[in-house]
């Protein structure tokens, strides 16, 4: 059966994650219905990253295998005719035989978004962890340098689907802060060929309590090397994730 | 009685507009009873302006007429705190005796935002009015200079809220398109000394059917001549408008 490679964005703030549930909105759960109302299949479509309630998507990718007549241009117009208001589709392509969303998937970005400001965020506040307290982001930068490269994550990682290897490998962990209009906001970038649950959320809460003075930048080798989940930081609030791309 | 100015922003999309109405979530009714938490209080606030279902505020001017006795960094405090989410208050001030921030208003600067693309707006949806057609902006720029000044704006004008003179001043209109990121969202920005029921909406409306061809850049004059609604443009959707300042 040929496979369709989709990429996504989605607005995460009013889906229970990427999961399919029966009594809930999920985006699988969007996806799929707007697969069945377009070619009549019921598919169960594979995505790149099982993203969780709350979090965003401006480059997930989903993998569809379908026998549909429907050209990837026909396919794209009807996606986004149907679709709910707050998913999107980038693009359709053929997908090489065989291809699968999660198990292909040679490496993500995702971005941590944070509004480092005294007053409370308005219009971006479902996007972004409100920090109130200032934030030395050039030290957050620094510190975030320690965790790049192929590493033991279980400090990083939430109970709740445990993978066979902790192991993992950052590419890059960029902080840095917004400009002009944007200066309250800041963004950290992580890289890498895969991530434990809730991992990059464990990254940026870690990152933060460097931030804001309440650990010191070389904690974080202490709390990789501790291989225990109460070494590293809190986990950061699900809505200031964003899936950015996935590698294929 | 003193009176208290607040500098107040919000998201329209969840509330049926600033008016108090008994049985829907309003910014006044929100207001109100944030004040009666604070200070036991029932107040009736007032507003520069009464904005529509949807429409936003970056800088809605409100007059409190208060016994209180907190200070104003107290009520700044209090006020953010009790807020519902998507209410903020900037700034408040200690008002001059008498103070209307509806009569007293001598001018407002509204802005009306458009996302200008084929693929239809996510994270922004709520706050553009989606035009896929391409827009010339520059041919819109120079047509609303047709209404820049003081005329009767009667054309432009929803019924619904009868003002008593329908002459109103504009003393500037500036239609742009955003850069980098943000190369395709279209702002227009509109002051003056008051506007009537929709007029800025009706306005961005009519400059959009000059962006897409529809009308010529001369129209306008013609649709001001008229002295008819039928004459203008249509009215652009509440989400894409947000009440930036109000002058005093």
């Amino acid at each position: 059966m040929p496979t369709f490679k989709l990429t996504i964005a989605y607005d995460g703030t009013n889906f229970s994650g990427w999961q399919f549930q029966p009594d809930c909105r999920t985006v699988q759960g969007a996806v799929q219905k707007a697969w069945r109302q377009i070619t009549g299949e019921n598919v169960s479509v594979s995505a790149s990253s099982r993203t969780d309630a709350g979090v965003h998507a401006q480059g997930q990718t989903v993998g569809v295998d379908s026998n549909t007549h429907l050209t990837t241009d026909q396919l794209f117009s009807a996606l986004n005719a149907t679709l709910p208001h707050d998913v999107i589709v980038k693009q359709v392509e053929q997908a090489a035989s065989g291809f699968h969303a999660t198990r292909d998937a040679k490496g993500k970005r995702y971005r941590y978004s944070i509004c480092n400001s005294r007053s409370r965020p308005l219009f971006e506040r479902n996007y972004v962890w409100h920090v109130p307290k200032p934030l030395n982001v050039e030290l957050m930068h620094r510190a975030g340098q320690i965790l790049v490269g192929t590493h033991d994550f279980i400090s990083f990682q939430s109970a709740g689907s445990e993978r066979e290897s902790t192991v993992r490998t950052i590419s890059a962990i960029e902080a840095r802060s917004g400009v002009g209009e944007l200066e309250s906001r800041v963004e950290i970038d992580v890289e890498g060929d895969g991530f434990l649950y809730n991992m990059v959320r464990i990254i940026a809460g870690s990152l933060v309590d460097v931030g804001v003075g309440r650990r010191d930048e070389k904690w974080l080798a202490d709390a990789l090397a501790a291989r225990d989940r109460r070494a590293a930081g809190r986990t950061a609030p699900p809505q200031g994730l964003c899936l950015l791309k996935v590698y294929y």
